[in-house]
C-alpha cells in the first residue's frame, strides 16, 4: 500500500493544496492538537476524528469515518499513494515546519486526516452477526481504551460494548494506540446499565464476567464449551474491576490463572487473554 | 500490608528523618527525576533504582535491591506502617509541595525510594530451577519492557533473557509500569547474541520464537506437547521482530492465530499470550 510514487498533482489525487502559512484557517481542524481546551477531537468542541501517521489513515479511509481533509507532506502524499484516489478531501500539503506550528508540536508521522463523528450504532446493531464481542465498564483510559481495540481487531472480537464510564474511543491518542481499528471495530454504548446486558441475552449471547476471583472458572474451563454459541466477555477496570451488580448480571464468573503475589493484569492485556482462549484453535487465518 | 499506624517516630522504623529544605543534599537520590542529563535512574550517571508508589516500593522491600533511601509523606509513611520494620535507610519524610521541588513535579504516588544496582546474574544463573523463560530480542521501549515483566510475573514465567538492543529494566519508567516486578522476576543479559541461546538449550530448554508467519505453528499447536520440558519463548520487537539469524537458533517458529488485515499486537500483549498458553491449564494458585 505504500511506496507508490504519484504527481502530487491533479488526477490521482483529487485535490492536492499546497499551504504555506501556518495561520491559514483552512487547516484549522489541525490546530492545537494538544491543547486542553482546543484540541480538535474534543467532544464538547469540534468533537472532530483525527487519524495519525500513514497507517491509521489509510484504516480511516476504509473506514465508516469520511475525511473531511487532510495535512500532511509530500513525503506521506507520496507514500499514501493511490490510497487517496477518490477521496473527497482536500490535502493539504506542507512542510514539516508549517505542520510543527500548525499542530503545535512536531509529529513525526508527517500526516493526519480529520473527520466528523459518524452518526453512533446501538447495541443491537453492532451484535448482528456477532459471535464474540467484549462489553467494558470503566476503562476510563484513553490508551487502554485504544489497546481494547486493537486487541479486539487481531484477535477474532467483532464488536465492542460500552457500559458506564468508558473513555472516548474517538479521542486522538485512543485511535492512535488502537492502530485505527477504533474506527473499523464497531462499537456502541449501552443507553441502560447493566440493563443493556438483556439485550446481549436476547439475542442469544452467553455472558461472561471477568474477575480475579479465585472461585471463578478460569478461561479454559469457561470458553471452549461455548464455542458454538455467541459470547459476550465482560470487562471492569483494573483496580476496581466490575460492579457488583454488573457481575450478577452475567452469566458466569471467569478468571485468568494467576500467579501468587501478583495483581491483576492491564485491562487490554486482561481481555486480549480472554479474546485469545475464545480463538486459540484457530489455526487459518480469518477475515 | 497497608493502613497499620504507627507513631511515625523511632522504633517501628529505623530512622524517620524530618526535612523542610527542599535543596538538602540528603535527598539527592530523587532531584530532578524527569531531567535528561540528571535523573538519578541514568546508567551513565548514578544509576539509581527508583521505586514509586507504597506497592512498588513494598516490592522493592522484598527484592534483591535494597534500599539505601526513602522519600514521602507522611501519609504514605503510614500506609507502609510495619513493612518498613528492619529497613536500615533513612525515610525522609517531607511535605507534598517539598516533594515536588525535589523531583521536580507533582509526585501523586507520594513515596519514592532509592537502591543501588544490585550485581548482574548471569544467564546459567537465571535458568536454574526454572520451567519458563521469556528472551527478548530489540525491545528498547522502557514501558513495553515494564509491562513483559509484569505479565512474566502475572502469568508464571520464572525469568527474563535479554538479547541485544533492549531497553535498561531497572529505568525509572519501566520499573513503574512493571508494578515493581521488574525487582522481582530474575534477568540476566546474554553475554554473546544469539550465541547464548546454547546456553538455553544445554540446559534441557526448548526455543520457540514467535513470528507473525502464517506458516509457523500455533502456539495451541506449539506449547502442550511440550508441557513437561523447559521453554523459552523468544520474543523481537513490533515491527521488525526477531532477526533471521536468531529465528534460525531456535527449535520452532509459533504464531499466534491473528485476523486478516491486522497486523503485530503489542510485544508485551503478544508475550503475554504465550505466557498464558504456556500456563493455561493450571487451575489453582501457584507461587
Amino acid at each position: 500500500m505504500t511506496g507508490k510514487p504519484i504527481d502530487g498533482g491533479a488526477g490521482v489525487v483529487s485535490r492536492v493544496v499546497d499551504v504555506a502559512d501556518p495561520a491559514d484557517p483552512r487547516l484549522d481542524d489541525f490546530r492545537d492538537l494538544n491543547s486542553v481546551d482546543r484540541r480538535p477531537d474534543l467532544p464538547s468542541g469540534k468533537g472532530l476524528v483525527i487519524a495519525e501517521g500513514v497507517l491509521v489513515v489509510q484504516r480511516m479511509l476504509a473506514s465508516r469515518f469520511t475525511p473531511r481533509a487532510l495535512l500532511g507532506t509530500d513525503r506521506r502524499l507520496t507514500e499514501l499513494g493511490a490510497d487517496l484516489d477518490g477521496v473527497d478531501a482536500p490535502f493539504y500539503r506542507v512542510s514539516a515546519e508549517v505542520m510543527a506550528q500548525v499542530v503545535g508540536f512536531h509529529l513525526n508521522r508527517g500526516v493526519l486526516a480529520s473527520a466528523s463523528r459518524a452518526p453512533e450504532l446501538t447495541v443491537s446493531q453492532v451484535l448482528d452477526g456477532a459471535a464474540t464481542v467484549v462489553v467494558l465498564e470503566g476503562v476510563n483510559d484513553h490508551e487502554n481504551l485504544g489497546s481494547v481495540f486493537r486487541n479486539a481487531a487481531g484477535l477474532g472480537v467483532d464488536a465492542v460494548v460500552f457500559g458506564s464510564g468508558c473513555a472516548d474511543p474517538l479521542y486522538r491518542r485512543a485511535v492512535r494506540v488502537s492502530m485505527g481499528h477504533a474506527l473499523l471495530v464497531p462499537f456502541a454504548r449501552a443507553a441502560n446499565w447493566p440493563g443493556d446486558l438483556e439485550v446481549l441475552r436476547d439475542k442469544g449471547f452467553q455472558i461472561l464476567a471477568m474477575t480475579p476471583d479465585p472461585q471463578a472458572a478460569t478461561l479454559a474451563e469457561a470458553l471452549p464449551p461455548r464455542a458454538g454459541q455467541p459470547v459476550a466477555i465482560l470487562v471492569g477496570a483494573e483496580g476496581p474491576g466490575l460492579q457488583e451488580h454488573t457481575m450478577r448480571a452475567s452469566d458466569q464468573r471467569v478468571r485468568i490463572p494467576m500467579s501468587r503475589g501478583t495483581d491483576s493484569l492491564n485491562v487490554a492485556t486482561a481481555a486480549a487473554l480472554a479474546f485469545y482462549e475464545r480463538d486459540r484453535l484457530r489455526t487459518t487465518v480469518s477475515t
